[in-house]
């Protein structure tokens, strides 16, 4: 059987979300961050090569990172549509959205995360020349960047509901957690009514409220 | 007719190998970087909405993102065997390392990239500095994740020749930009011979050689 190493506040709980979408039977497994610096504990670093989240094992398989996590279970449920078939109309929608995840949306979160940690972590005497040259960089390459993809997501998300089109597929179980990370870091805005509406139905699917309560956390990424 | 937008020195490079390897009909439009500021010309970055290289055009969609274009295009060519089918044994392997190339290689390789502009950008005086604060940055959170990305796949091609095991996958095609990047970045050194070895099996591919021909450069990534 599949079991889900879901690190709390982590881009694992999408495959939470995904499990419970599917209805399917996994063993699920709880890592709690360390209180103070946020990481995941030694046990769940040796989980994997990567040492990140999320991890699935399942026998002598152990399968990092979100996307391939995210085919792999889909492979084993052919009767899902959470992945649009080749010949339907919403294919190449949800292929840019699914890829657009990890390949745009988390890589600009990610780097945005990184420059407020060097704020934090540098010494008191350089934290305001540092932030003011971060804080260029970020106003620069990270703000732009990231606006231009709320820009399309509002655009799409005004002609279908969901990244994948008309119904819920595994482009937007993947754009969950970037997404909430998004709004929570203050990129989404009163300004993209369309992504917060987006937000809101995921939080109203039957499945993402099961898959919190097995989490049992307030929100899915961390709050600082 | 597809037409593939490809702009010198960027992660385009990888969709002419794949038109090539598929040996399909496209038609190819290529664009020159600025020559100060390596720059995409502003032709290039109104082409998709995300302004970023690669884009395809077909009729009426113009379609970014990388991994979402190789996906895009082999959707097209059923009978190509560069993406593993549900049931073949290397499939997982397949699914990691190419969902692995946006994921966390790239991500890595352009943070660093982003790190090295900005020491590049400062004003000279606090150069030093800054060059401190991002080196310890790179060494804490860039270069150990670089290293078990390499030696996850120093393990995995001691046991088969491509990222997607036994044959030539669209796994090889995407992680070719991010191995050539972090050879040419110091990433991948004499410490990394299956790497190396990989990287050189790729280079003595014909479909890569046409490639190379129509792409016109020496190398496939920027050298600064």
């Amino acid at each position: 059987m599949l079991t889900l190493h879901h690190l709390e506040y982590s881009q694992s709980f999408r495959i939470l979300w995904l499990l419970e979408e599917l209805g399917t039977d996994y063993e699920l497994k709880l890592y709690a961050r360390n209180k103070e610096t946020y990481q995941a504990p030694d046990e769940y670093k040796t989980l994997s090569p990567l040492g990140s989240a999320p991890v699935i094992t399942e026998g002598d398989l152990a399968l990092a990172e979100s996307s391939a996590i995210i085919d792999y279970v889909l492979d084993q449920h052919p009767e899902s549509n959470l992945r649009p078939a080749i010949d339907d109309e919403d294919r190449v929608r949800y292929l840019f959205w699914f890829h657009a995840s990890q390949g745009s949306m988390m890589m600009v979160l990610i780097m945005e995360a990184v420059f407020q940690i060097l704020i934090q972590r540098v010494p008191f005497w350089m934290r305001g020349l540092i932030r003011g040259v971060l804080g260029q960089a970020s106003e620069r390459m990270i703000k732009p960047r990231m606006e231009k993809l709320l820009q399309l997501a509002e655009k799409d998300l005004a002609q279908k509901p969901w990244f994948g089109g008309d119904k819920l597929s595994a482009a937007d179980i993947a754009m969950s957690y970037p997404m909430e990370s998004a709004r929570s870091r203050g990129f989404i805005t009163d300004q993209h009514p369309n992504c917060l509406a987006w937000i809101e139905r995921v939080h109203q699917n039957p499945s993402f409220q099961r898959a919190k309560e097995k989490d049992g956390k307030d929100s899915i990424v961390l709050q600082v």
